[in-house]
Order: C-alpha cells, then sequence, then structure tokens
C-alpha cells in the first residue's frame, strides 16, 4: 500500500514481475481441459497471464472500471487535429451522461467508467454534471503548452502527471476493481502520443504519425512538420520517460502512465487501449519495464504508428477491428474476451471429470 | 415460412440478397454517431450489416442460440485424428453437462445450445442426458462412410443432413433466435471439411489440410494422402454442393450447411465458426450464393486453410485468437462484439443530441 508520500522512486522500485511458477501451475490445468491442446489459442494464454497476475488459478475479474484521463493540447493551434478543441470538454460531458461510445461499450462488458479532468480547457461542475462521483477534477492546467514552440509541461508537472493516475488507480483497485481499462479523451492527443512513440520506440516519424481524428493529406503533413519541430526544439531524452512526457506529452497520458504502474504495483491487470493509452503505456515503461507483466493489449488501433509501439512493447493485441476512437474503448470491448477466456480456464471440465477419453 | 414439403430447389429460391438501402440508411446514422467518422471501423460494418439483415436501423440480437451438429466419420479407421472416435459421443454428453468449452462461452455470451445427433455411432438417450429439449437425435446413419474408399454417404442422404440443419434451425428462429450460431462436433471432421474446401475452392490440398485436433507430421502425411485419395476416388463436381457433401462431407457438415441457408430463407444473422463451419458454409453457398449476405465469419482459425475459405466467401473474421476448437466456440465469442456493434449502433448519441462540434 501506498500513501500519498511514496515517491515515484518507492512505487517502481514496489514493482514486482509476475512469479512464472503461476503460469506453469496454470498452464498444467489447461492442459487437462476437455479438448485438444491448447485448442482455444491466445484465451488461454490471456487467462494464464491472468492467474499469474492475480497469483491464483481462479482470477476474478468481475469489477471492471475504465478510466478515461481528459486533457487539452497547446499543439492544436498548429491545426494537427480535425475537431475543435471546444470537442474535448464536450466529450467529457457525453461520457458523464452516458451517450459515448465507452460508455455503451462500458455497459456491454460491465464495467464502470470514471473520468477525470487532469487539464482540459472548459471548468465543469462536478456537482452539477455527476452524481454518482464518476467525474474527478484534478486539473493540472488548463491544457498544456504548445510543444512545437517548447516543453507541453514542465517536468514537475509531468510527475504530478504521473502521480494524479497513480493514486486514483490505486485508489480505484484498492475499493474492489479487479480489472482496469485505461481510456482518453483530448483533442490533438495523437500528435504528442505520436512524438512519445516516435522518441521511445525509435521508429521512424512518418510510420508513428497517423490521421488521428481525420486530418487530410495537407493536415498529415502539417501535423508531421509539427511533431518534427517538436522533437527538434525539445530534444527528449529517451531514456527518461518523465523528460519525453514533459517536453512532448500531454497530461492525460501522464495520467495513463499513472494508472499503468498502479496496476503493476497492486498487482492488478491493466488493458490498455489503443494509440494514446499505449503512448502512456510506453512513459510507464520506461520508468518501469516490468509494467508489461500486468498488462494487455485491449486492440491495435488503425492508428499507423500503434503496431509499432506495440512491438515495442512486446503485447499482442487482443482485437483488430480497425478502432481508431480512443476513450478506452479497445480495452473496455476486450474485457469480455478476456472475461471468457477466465469462464473457459474455471468453468470447463477437465478429460477425468467429463470421462472423456484422451489423445491416443 | 416454409413446411416440411418446400423443397430444396424452392428454399433457394426463396433466398433473397439484403436490401442495400437499409445499409445506406445504416451508414448515414453511423455518420451522425458523437465521433470521428467510422472510428470504429468494423464494428460499424457489422452493426450496418445486421441492420439490413433485420431491415431496422434497431436490430436485435439478444436472443441467441448455437446449433451443435454433431456427427462421426469413417475416415476415422484411416488415421487422420490424434483423437479416439468415442470422442465424438462423450464430448456431446459433456455439452449436455454443460462442461465444455462451448457452455462456457454461450454462458457468457447469453447464447443457449442445442446440440444435434445428426449421425454419431453410439445411440445417446435424450430422456436420459437432457431436460431441457436442448438435445435432438436426426440421426442419419451411425456415422459416415470412409470418403477414402468411395462416397461418404448417398446423395440422398446429403440432401437430407442439409435438409435437418434447415428444419432445425427455420424451427429456432420462428421461436424467436435472433442471431444463430453454427457448431459442431465429430472427431475426424477436419478431414471431410479439408476436402469440401479444396474442392470448391480450388485451393492447393497442401494448404487447405491442417492439423485438426493436432496430428503429427506423421499424422498430417497421412491425412494428406487420405484427402488427396478422397477425391481422386469420388471425383465430387465442385459446382455441385450436394454432390461434394455426399462425395467427401459429413453429416454434420450438411446439417451446418442447412442452417446457413435457413439463416439466409427467414433474414436472420448466421455467425459461422471455424473450419468446419465454414465447410458446411461453402456447400450452402454452392448451393446458393446470396447466403453470404446473411453470414458472419466469427473468427479466423488456425487450422491452415481456413483463411483461403474466408477469402473464397468474402467474409471478414470478427476475432483473431488462434483458436481451432470448433463447437462453434468462435462464433459464440464474436457474438459478444457483435452485440457491442449494435449498442454503439443504437444506444450513442448523435453530434447533435450530444451538443458537441462537429468536424471543422
Amino acid at each position: 500500500m501506498t500513501s500519498q508520500d511514496t515517491t515515484l522512486d518507492e512505487i517502481i522500485r514496489g514493482i514486482q514481475p509476475v512469479d512464472t511458477h503461476w503460469i506453469e501451475k496454470a498452464r498444467e490445468r489447461t492442459a487437462q481441459l476437455v479438448m485438444p491442446t491448447r485448442a482455444l489459442g491466445r484465451m488461454h494464454d490471456l487467462a494464464e497471464k491472468l492467474c499469474a497476475i492475480r497469483q491464483t488459478l481462479t482470477p476474478a475479474i468481475a469489477r471492471k472500471a475504465i478510466l478515461v484521463m481528459a486533457g487539452d493540447h497547446g499543439a492544436v493551434s498548429d491545426g494537427v487535429s480535425a475537431y475543435p478543441q471546444e470537442v474535448t470538454g464536450a466529450m467529457v460531458q457525453t461520457f458523464l451522461h452516458g451517450g459515448a461510445a465507452i460508455n455503451a461499450i462500458s455497459r456491454h462488458v460491465g464495467a464502470e467508467v470514471r473520468v477525470v479532468d487532469i487539464g482540459i480547457i472548459p471548468e465543469l461542475d462536478p456537482s452539477r454534471l455527476d452524481s454518482g462521483n464518476r467525474f474527478m477534477v484534478h486539473k493540472i492546467a488548463k491544457g498544456t503548452a504548445n510543444l512545437v514552440k517548447g516543453p507541453a509541461m514542465d517536468r514537475s508537472d509531468a510527475e504530478k502527471a504521473v502521480r494524479i493516475g497513480f493514486d486514483l488507480a490505486s485508489e480505484m483497485i484498492r475499493s474492489g476493481i479487479q480489472i482496469l481499462g485505461t481510456g482518453d479523451m483530448g483533442i490533438g492527443n495523437t500528435t504528442p502520443s505520436a512524438a512519445i512513440g516516435a522518441v521511445i520506440t525509435g521508429t521512424d516519424l512518418d510510420r508513428m504519425v497517423g490521421r488521428g481524428t481525420g486530418v487530410d493529406d495537407e493536415g498529415l503533413a502539417r501535423k508531421r512538420a509539427a511533431i518534427r519541430k517538436a522533437i527538434d526544439v525539445n530534444q527528449p531524452d529517451s531514456a527518461d520517460g518523465i523528460d519525453v512526457l514533459a517536453k512532448v506529452g500531454g497530461f492525460e497520458i501522464g495520467g495513463i502512465a499513472g494508472a499503468v504502474l498502479a496496476g503493476a504495483f497492486h498487482r492488478c491487470p491493466v488493458v490498455v487501449d489503443g494509440f494514446i493509452s499505449t503512448a502512456g503505456a510506453l512513459i510507464a515503461h520506461t520508468l518501469c519495464p516490468t509494467v508489461t507483466d500486468y498488462l494487455f493489449s485491449g486492440h491495435v488501433s488503425e492508428e499507423s504508428g500503434h503496431p509499432h509501439m506495440l512491438a515495442y512493447l512486446g503485447l499482442e493485441p487482443i482485437l483488430n477491428l480497425n478502432m481508431r476512437l480512443g476513450e478506452g474503448t479497445g480495452g473496455a470491448l476486450a474485457m469480455s474476451v478476456l472475461d471468457a477466456a477466465v469462464k473457459v480456464f474455471t468453468e470447463v471440465l477437465t478429460f477425468a471429470e467429463a470421462g472423456v477419453p484422451d489423445k491416443e
């Protein structure tokens, strides 16, 4: 357990690799299930990873939550997005009214949705918007600075963003959440995510930068130029996740990095959504590579840079449905597959129990 | 509506293409949902296809069922499977006890499981096994003949298998089932499925034949030789689905073909599972190519020939999790994604409803 005084270093030192002994024990059970050897493919791998994370052969993931981090971005003034900046705040309100895709998918999989203002421009009043404590205001600033012209935020604000994500996710895990999905909202946030992806993975910028919400060819060229300039101007240190986050990141990306650390720290599985969430996971991975032991990639996004991020982290996505929305939608949808994987693992009879003859 | 007297020709003539007008209407709604243009990728395509099949913008798929067809195979005596033939009947009993993977996944997605003895060797007594009318006995014979030595069944039995599947699926649809998944059980049934796949799609036999439940290299060579011989001996007519089914097929594959025809006839979506189910869909497609308007491919199987079958049918799988179990598991699991697609389509607010500014 952590208190508000635990330092980032102490958090990182508190993260332990999963015990592979549990993977072996889980594989032994899989081998006995009444079906050809590992005939459900990745479903078995998913269940076994959950067993190792939870250190049990009956991992429970019924209590689910999506933690959606919302922030605004100074880079929007450079024309990197197809949508106006006001959409960030308007979508936060839509999340709280239950009318967005993340709400529909979360209802479907039985997940709570929590939304955090970690740095959006508008001042939204939780008491007017939200009766269920689903909206939490931890605003670091009214949007980041424009990373094309200098650092997106101070180093201390970058640390603060990670810490907010860690503390909120820790609180949710302590209150009984058994699996956490990451989500994001922030017009312009594929720009810092692509910058983070290029800097940390070393992938060529043209391959890392995609169309985000849907810029045209001219917009894509503008976005690539902006990200190239942001990296040139800021010279982020790829080995220092906090430096990368401060110089070319975003508040919500830092919050997601913190949520990832919290999952690993508390041995709670975290389902990472798409491009922005994986940029957050990259920041967390730079701080503590062990976090991937606790991560699932919900889906591979249509955003062109995402597969490169996943390959760098060694994560294989559960779904591939050409989604590119964010909000946590891909992670939430994948929770249904994880649920099924656990049910197969725990409910299917063994050959012996079923009285079915095994392989000759 | 059909009666027992409707002929196969009348059924085929009764199948109409979906009205693409409904696809257009559905795409108009998708365009208004509060998210970047078609940002949920294939989720939109899935919902729109369901709209077109059901001729509504509020397609309901809450009432789900998996129809598992079980049959035995004479070819098992040629050593084409890693498991003994008794497993077919033993697994049918496991389905009825609720202890197999298809039961766990169907419970997860809220689907009923119905099991049909359409030609297994043992005589199982429904009154002793099953209190819920989930087991139906329509045994054509105690397993097929060995297709390596001659036709697997008479042409009249092939027609009978298709008709049984059509009638049972029609009855389920009439009783209120809104989406139907196909499933199979039959030790040895990747052998006829690969033969059907090779004959109908024209794919090279070595690419179409895989390891099934898990034969070793020697077993794989034996299986390929058996299938090559079966095709040489029987000379099935690739343009005549009933001829292919009779000569190198299986009873459960015919039953699945009939269920596919029933879905298309009654405008009910059918989620096709993996290799064996898709062989059934190939038979149905040969009889009536329009069936694909009503079909979803639940997943792409690890079985090497499956992608070639799907490409021939022009179906893109929903999931890719390296599964190769059959029973209907991949189709059942995909129903959860289809449910989510419908919920996104029907529950997410429009830009106007949410008061969110659209693209600039």
